[in-house]
């Protein structure tokens, strides 16, 4: 099987962000409570969407199944108030909870969290232990519910141990995710995507988060940021800083999914990375949605980058799909009742 | 020659730091203003310090001489006010020239500005213009002059221009460097600096800047921070944006340079971007600073990655002097001067 780790449910009507607008601009203008539902999307319309995007693309390029998630750019979690943030979570899991319900086979259930900024992260529990109990796998995890103002603590705080501990309970693994960005020096997909996941790994570097949760496994997406094309200096500053080498210390834990749309960094990734550590992905449809003019291809078809590599049987399988499966067992525990 | 863009002072006597931490926590008693001189640093201690680190590795590694610029993790603009910043950097950069002035062939100057969070880029102007009467080479420009809460305007913005117009009348380029962070989600060398990087990158691909100043010359050091490993990205973005293509767009005005610690990242470096955008740099003695265990050199070493590549005699020659020489004229009047 091919497992794309990292899909988001991007092409949903467009109804349904103006929904989320008129909410936001409800906020603006006092109600802090008692939030309207969103209008229904019929199953018509989503099977619509889907087969025409995201079903296409995995028949095209030979996908066999993602995991999906809601939007991370309209997570938006600096807007509003938690209980706000409670509202939109639970009708953009419920969406995908739906999606995954429409096409069992296509689609693994990822969710998103409630966070928001200020807000202590074991109030995203009852949302986890729902979306948990609806049969999602894993859920993505913002590390700046601030969208760019970085107000909340490192990810390696105790802050956030209450949701680490229920990750853990639920034998759940979070990818690192953060949404848009309110701070206009930030472009979303272009610096704040790459920026977090550079930052988190950063913290986990200088940190014992995995000595107190030794099962506790972190996805980094879109190739771990800027860290494996810097990988000496994360070596390097391990050993400057008198911590564990990287090896030991993070990579029983932490995995890099292949969001990197060129062949040199894909390259790269493999070469400096173990392959136990990296996860198929391509967050299609995404952030770059078009052809490369240099290779006739489109940027985010990265199972071709990987393809090319010309890795052994063994290293291809663990890439496209036995790694994912160890992380996120919740998939493999799904995909074996579907005989697979 | 061999010709290194990035190297900051960062073997100054401990009293120099210890000034500067007083200087801190005077302005937090309510000193603003009339801030007391540092404590003189004689030639034969700066010429100790120099010969057993900068020097001593410039011979070591064949390095004939490096741009030579104030500790960046130390310009610290988001503490005090602007006239502190301003005193500050006088007394940095006078420092500088005082180094370059010991050995005009190892060291050409490059100086920081008096930046401030909120504070008009056009306050930089008179440090800058006394910089270059001194002799200095091109400045160190900190995009985010809150280390590490991005509160000032994108580098694109208008914000700017003051210092821009001053940078093209002087024919001086600037590196784009942060200082360290004070947001406890970034490490300095760690996170801050990569997401710099990124970040301004990003700001340059949406932007027309390049129009309004054609002959505008920006240093994206650390290897570009996280864009060429995204190359693909990068691309995909300008393209789904309707930006013209990178190569036309920003290749005649920015310059990455080799602060890469592994040649992993290096090949990639320079297999993705063109050799006339890429300068030779180390940024030693700095953020890591000891043996990779891997190759029994030094992770910052990268004057021997660059040699590995097997780059034409022609190409090697531009990465090393010829490139560095053509985007800081100052800096070939100055070699020209010496005959070199």
């Amino acid at each position: 099987m091919i497992i794309d780790c990292h899909g988001h449910f991007t092409t949903v009507p467009a109804y349904f962000r103006d929904y989320r607008k008129a909410q936001i601009e409800d906020y603006a203008q006092g109600k802090t409570s008692g939030f309207s539902d969103a209008p229904q999307i019929s199953d018509d319309e989503l099977r619509e969407g889907l087969e025409a995007n995201q079903i296409r693309l995995q028949k095209e390029r030979g996908i066999d199944m993602t995991l999906f998630s809601p939007i991370a750019g309209l997570m938006g979690h600096h807007h509003g108030n938690e209980a706000m943030s409670q509202h939109w979570s639970r009708t953009c899991n419920n969406l995908i909870a739906r999606v995954a319900k429409l096409y069992p086979e296509r689609f693994a259930p990822v969710c998103q969290l409630p966070q928001s900024p200020g807000a202590n992260p074991a109030g995203c529990i009852e949302e986890l232990e729902r979306c948990a109990e609806l049969g999602f796998v894993a859920c993505n995890l913002n590390p700046d519910p601030s969208d760019g103002h970085w107000t909340d603590p490192p990810m390696t705080d105790e802050w956030w141990y209450p949701l680490y501990e229920k990750l853990v309970e639920l034998d759940m693994p979070a990818m690192i995710h953060v949404s848009g960005s309110c701070n206009p020096n930030f472009h979303g997909t272009g610096a704040h995507y790459i920026n977090g996941d550079t930052t988190v790994f950063m913290q986990l570097l200088l940190s014992d988060l995995f000595k107190t949760f030794p099962s506790l496994r972190l996805v980094i997406p879109h190739g771990g940021g800027a860290v494996p094309y810097h990988w000496g200096r994360y070596r390097g500053l391990a050993q400057d800083l008198g911590r564990p080498p990287l090896a030991e210390a993070l990579m029983d834990n932490v995995y890099f999914d292949t969001c990197v749309y060129h062949q040199p960094g894909i390259n790269l990734l493999t070469e400096v990375i173990p392959v136990k550590n990296v996860l198929f992905g391509s967050e299609m449809v995404g952030a770059v949605r078009s052809i490369d003019p240099e290779t006739g291809q489109a940027f985010d078809d990265t199972k071709r980058y990987i393809e090319a590599l010309g890795l052994s049987p063994e290293d291809q399988h663990a890439l496209f799909e036995g790694n994912v499966r160890k992380v996120y067992p919740r998939l493999d525990a799904l995909l074996k009742d579907m005989g697979k």
